[in-house]
């Protein structure tokens, strides 16, 4: 165990890491400090290739005492390119890093294994948050394997399948006539009233921790090496906060070196706090009213960790990008046709974002760019139409000449 | 490369492996031959444990040569307790192997991923089958993956999402008003017509190769052994068959023993041929009538391989068990609740099947079970009831007393 303590990324306060706590006294999300020093002395890079076949072989790199943790194999996804696609808008290098392949179908697996590991270890007896789906489905699926209680609230527009999950783990759910923000309400009401542990995103500092496994991977499966680019949807942005403090980390026990991909957070013309925010300059969002998108999992007006994505994006030279829904619906078709892979709107958002930065010449024909798939497409079916004709037994298929 | 041939298990005839076969001369499915003598000298067990992150990895075993290799980064599935459930039925080890976490959520990808490769290098231009539902999205997807035609029928009452997989991965896709066994027959007659390479289970040989690699992983995964059972859906049965292949090639190199786990292949109560042959000492099965199951992937009238899986059966000292659809409705919720995971009906009924043969006293408390999760529940919301409040922005959650 390598666990030293909570540092606030804005004031430096620092907290002891044995107890459940959520924001730092000046409202800032936490983060999770190792004693980097000694894990690099005793922990050689090829005791974590030759690891367990999920994120656990990092554990060094995680709060979670050996024994405590609550898993379902999660993380150890796959890279693969999209040679297809990229050649369509004349690209080298695209590669999916693809966290459909988790439990519950997304990445959000990987903060709540993690999460979820810490709230029951540090005593807590029932967790709450509110979620546009995904992260409903893992929290409740892990709560239920770790035997906690579970409260999730979602926007009544979040995909019915998400809904079934939360049920399914019989976790108390509620569905809201509103946004995201809207279901935090009520939450953190109820928490206050209750005594639930909030787990919102970054309320608590174990869920980026999980989701930082996917920076650690990303680079061990390059070999050690970083992309030119990489490419996230971002909602809450914990992903892209966690492969930044993931990239950080390795620097620090040199398993790489100081070179840095450009970090681009790609959102939807419909909700785009951070595009804006980006393109004035600034280091914080405002809210942004009236949020709509097809992809609700970046359907966020506000992230708290909003400075967090902005600092990483202006560290890296990278950008902040805004693409229609149309550009979203067209780009996930353009992908499963061209290269066989069913991705979700939000990394359809992401596909379509380095479609749109490379006709603004901002990426090279051979820049090597990593989107992550945050979850699969098998919960969104409603955005595939499907019109097949149907027969009877003893018909046969026929091909006209034309069609041959 | 140690592919030697292909081989009918039934009348011992042998074929040249380099061109597009389907069935034996004699009617009987092909097996793939290797050098398995030239693999035990060449190639340490230990190269394959730092092998790749998918099934190619095991490479050594598989007829595709590299280079040609068509992959989603399929196989390197999880494998995981299921303690909660275990506990509910007094048994002490039952193991999951998921194979949720693949391409197109099911095991069919690892078949589809050496099918379409295979297809693709020996000059298949376009591929057809009919399909319970997932193999045609997994065939799909591969298709397009290695620019490929493909073509598939499935009975009108196949999951809804798997009609729009293989639409949206453009496959030329037809519903069926019938079984999986009338959707057959049409596309053999097309194939006939129209000259298409005949995909159907079974009836070309490499389907099976990459469904073997589920034991080629779950034995190294083991630390090289073997569970005292496996526990498997059985439709088609090609799993089933490929992971005894598996362990026999494993055992013909060395790098397992001559103990095998006992075979148990789980059916539904309204489509069991295998379950009645096997309850009368049988080699082979009929066709049943009639067929109704809500697993639609185990309502296989007559399964071509059915001889296969029961040698198998009759071999390992295993078992043929049917269960009704309740129970599989009930053994998909109480893992849920239990364990956190979300299987398919198919493996629902494997996990019924284990608490069936623990009742009938045919399990001890401390046999270690691995069931074979064949897919990701998240393709059958259908199954899953939700009835879940809905609140308004201004509402709060109240929780009586009672609840607490």
């Amino acid at each position: 165990m390598y666990l030293e303590q909570l540092q606030c990324p804005r004031c430096e306060e620092t907290y002891a890491a044995d107890e459940l706590r959520n924001l730092c006294d000046c409202g800032s999300p936490l983060l999770v400090r190792y004693d980097l020093g000694r894990l690099r002395d005793e922990v050689p890079r090829s005791d974590v290739e030759r690891g367990r076949d999920d994120m656990w072989r990092f554990s060094a790199f995680l709060p979670v005492p050996e024994g405590e943790i609550v898993s379902l194999g999660e993380g150890m996804t796959p890279l693969y390119s999209l040679d297809g696609y990229a050649g369509q808008i004349d690209m080298d290098n695209i590669l999916i890093k693809d966290e459909g392949y988790n439990p519950t179908g997304t990445f959000k697996a990987r903060g709540a294994a993690c999460g979820i590991s810490m709230a029951a270890h540090l005593g807590a007896e029932t967790v709450a948050m509110p979620t546009a789906g995904n992260a409903g489905g893992a929290w409740s699926a892990y709560a239920a394997r770790a035997g906690l209680g579970c409260v999730i609230a979602m926007p009544e527009d979040a995909p019915e399948i998400t809904m079934k999950e939360c049920s399914l783990y019989d976790a108390r759910t509620y569905l809201v006539r509103g946004l995201i923000s809207d279901a935090g309400r009520i939450i953190g009401e109820a928490c206050g009233k209750y005594g639930w542990f909030d787990v919102s995103t970054l309320k608590e500092p174990y869920r980026i921790e999980g989701k930082k496994t996917m920076g650690l991977e990303l680079a061990m499966q390059l070999g050690w090496r970083v992309p030119d680019v990489i490419v996230y949807p971002a909602g809450g942005g914990v992903g892209l906060i966690g492969i930044w403090k993931a990239l950080d980390e390795l620097e620090r026990v040199g398993w790489i070196g100081s070179e840095r991909p450009r970090m681009v957070a790609v959102q939807s013309e419909g909700c785009a706090p951070l595009v804006r925010a980006f393109e004035s300059g600034r280091t914080d969002s405002d809210f942004w009213e009236e949020a709509t998108t097809i992809a609700g999992g970046i359907r966020v007006p506000k992230a708290l960790g909003d400075f967090l994505v902005l600092e990483a994006i202006y560290a890296s030279d990278g950008r902040a990008v805004a693409v229609s829904d149309e550009e979203i619906v067209e780009a996930l078709h353009a992908v499963a046709r061209a290269d066989g892979s069913f991705i979700c709107p939000e990394a359809a958002a992401a596909v379509a974002g380095v479609r749109q930065m490379r006709e603004d010449g901002d990426l090279a024909l051979d820049d090597e760019v990593m989107v992550i798939n945050t979850g699969s497409g098998l919960k969104y079916a409603d955005l595939v139409e499907a019109d097949i004709p149907v027969l009877d037994v003893d018909d046969e298929i026929i091909i006209s000449p034309e069609e041959g």
